[in-house]
């Protein structure tokens, strides 16, 4: 009696829980309509996930829930890999202890002010240093000659570049484009505020309208992965290089990066999202002056805690990179990161060979002079298409409750999909399992 | 013979730096001109003091020279006042010691994400448990029914609540308006961008423009310190109260401030201005997710470590407040706070008098709900206006070597300055010897 009660109990719970996750994914899918910008879309997609297992486990708290994985994957857990969080890096900072800790007194980094003898005013020196140093270490971009402006992340970074290349005394707004597929968000970012000074106005290949241009070269690039050049070729064109992904876990290190504008955040270098710290390296010392203007107008400066943070990781990662061979320290932040990578892509990739109904981008190794040999492209994002006739992959994917990015937010067709390579060991896993068994 | 080229060294040095000095002022004067924003003018203030500094001073490093004060006033020093730096908290928080230190390890904190079950995604629980109770604690502010939007500073959230507020389709931007004298921050702030969402439009006295507008109430009011109310009083008003100085320290706390969309920060709260960090208290949901969603857009999200620091600072402050009356712990941060800028207005009121060439506002006292008892209003800023012909006051400092901020800059006349009351001892005391020795 007690063994049917138990049974009955099990079915009770298994039905509950199946409508429960229809009815999340109906209304994530009505939210996905009402919503045009990436983040809100991640977050409901996030909260239904959240209540989910909120549901399914209610002794777990609101901010441990989400590192919490049923391994025991019966279908039921709700997968999203819309978003990049780069969760994955927490195991090597775990491992890293105390030399990756920052204390702050509260009497320290009261004012406003961190060096006012720099154009940016707001940039810690030790974060500044920590920031020449790690791209020496890396080999990735050019310091010498160039102006360090910080930003509340990369995207404020982005907005201080339009406002800072852009003519202020021109009727119309200058044009910006980018070659598809794009970074998602570009399109919203530029938007937003209607601005008189810059308009989004889409894929560079197809952009022929005269005159001043601003054209965004991500590279290599999100969604796809690829290394980019500018396409456009005006002569009334002004570049924005935006290399957050130009770091040696995810694609070999040709050579030091030497464009007029180039941006990089902590967010996919180091994973730390959470900080909120990016970093421009500028040729022309007005253009990093009016990028500093443009932060002073929008935040009036950038936390100077993340900056001491940002400059304790960077300079554990230097260490280690400096160290990369004596193993008595264990492995460089990179080696483990690009280890990591290279297990993630070959599992993917093995998953997709074996459901047949995926496919994804080809890359050639190339030498990386960081590593010192051959390495290879493994992006932070798998950029997925859907094979036999599948018209709408993000939709699919939901079905199976992966939840990814479809290509037109990134201006393509619906038959391909952006899906995060930088989250946590069980989700990854449970991602190719899922994959795996996808057969059409 | 030891002694006359003593003497002659002494002479040539204090010729030297007074044409170092005219240098200074007259290139800061030419730099006012190419300037119109606060900030930048005082950066470049800022750098003339640096500058002096450091010539003056050849051993001084960059991040300490802004803490040396030549006690020894010899007139040379240039007294930047012009900006709102809250240094003058630094001697309370060393006072405090380990009690607010902060410390992160580098596993932390990572994700992009605080609470996905929050409106306001980035929001980290702790900050949000500590706001709610520092206004409990003061009684200044409803958090009840309110959502917390925290903000890279209340610079963000201004841009933030503008965002929110706008009528996205209609085909002309929504009036913003303030009444004179308001933050001079405000028109270029606002207009940067050229958004076709939103435009300033001045001094809400004079407008009389049809339509939708929002209004902009800062009380106690920057620059002047006295207590707003709207002043348009029309059914398309949406009102923002920006309540920065709505703190014990600075005016009697009446009641808990019950608006629709009110904004804090911890710049002039508790001091730490290098934290970047504001919050809003927003009554409609709908306002509190379209901010969020201009903080996604703008910088997607705010920095975790600066609001795991200011959720430890305010701690403390509340902690501190709890304990009121008890002798044994010290004195709570507000009575602490709220002695010295009862001193200091002490001494600017005599300094002025003695001068006689100088008028300060007048407030009448208050009772004040957290003191238990009537207090004064003392503002942040001293606004003053210069008597006896003196027509352009700021110029008129300058030439006493106090860099103020002039009353064009807040939408009035020239006769009037703002002057920063929070810099640190040595420089207010500076300030008040200098004005009691003008004599016209």
């Amino acid at each position: 009696m007690a063994l049917i009660t138990s049974v009955l109990s099990m079915r009770n719970l298994f039905v509950l829980s199946l409508a429960l996750n229809v009815s999340l994914i109906l209304r994530t899918m009505y939210e996905r309509e009402q919503s045009h910008h990436w983040l809100s879309l991640e977050t409901q997609k996030g909260q239904a996930v959240q209540e989910t297992r909120l549901a399914l486990s209610p002794t777990s708290s609101s901010s441990a829930a989400t590192t919490q994985v049923n391994t025991q994957d019966g279908g039921e857990k709700i997968l999203n890999l819309a978003r990049g969080d780069p969760t994955m890096f927490e195991k090597y900072w775990r491992q890293m202890g105390d030399k990756a800790t920052v204390v702050i007194p509260g009497w320290q980094h009261i004012s406003y002010f961190s060096d006012v003898t720099n154009i940016c005013w707001f940039l810690e020196p030790k974060f500044a240093k920590e920031v020449e140093r790690v791209h020496k270490a890396v080999g990735n971009a050019v310091t010498e000659g160039r102006h360090i402006v910080v930003g509340t992340g990369s995207s404020q970074l982005y907005l201080a570049a339009l406002y800072a290349l852009s003519a202020h005394d021109l009727t119309e707004p200058v044009s910006v484009v980018s070659e598809a597929p794009y970074y998602s968000s570009y399109p919203s970012m530029t938007d937003c505020l209607k601005s008189g000074l810059y308009k989004w106005m889409g894929d560079a290949r197809s952009f022929n309208k005269e005159g001043a241009y601003i054209e965004l070269v991500t590279s290599p690039n999100n969604p796809d992965g690829h290394i980019r050049r500018s396409v456009v070729n005006r002569s009334e064109g002004i570049l924005v290089h935006d290399l957050a992904y130009y770091w040696p876990q995810y694609t070999p290190i040709s050579s030091p990066a030497d464009h007029d504008l180039m941006l990089f955040t902590v967010s996919k270098s180091t994973g730390h999202a959470g900080m909120r710290i990016g970093w421009a390296l500028v040729k022309d010392r007005e253009i990093a002056s009016r990028m500093t203007k443009f932060i002073e107008l929008n935040t009036i400066g950038v936390s100077k805690d993340s900056q001491l943070r940002a400059a304790k990781i960077l300079e554990v990662i230097s260490d280690s990179s400096e160290r990369a061979g004596s193993s008595a320290e264990g492995e460089s932040f990179f080696e483990f990161s690009y280890n990591l990578m290279s297990e993630r892509w070959k599992l993917l990739r093995e998953a997709v060979e074996h459901s047949g109904s995926f496919s994804l981008p080809e890359f050639r190794p190339g030498f990386c002079t960081f590593l010192n040999r051959v390495s290879e492209s493994q992006p932070a994002f798998a950029w997925m298409k859907c094979e036999r006739d599948i018209e709408d992959c993000e939709s699919f994917l939901q079905g199976h409750k992966i939840f990814t990015r479809g290509g037109k937010h990134f201006g393509v067709g619906t038959e391909y999909v952006r899906i995060s390579m930088l989250d946590r060991d069980d989700n990854f896993h449970l991602l190719v399992k899922r994959l795996s068994a996808i057969h059409i």
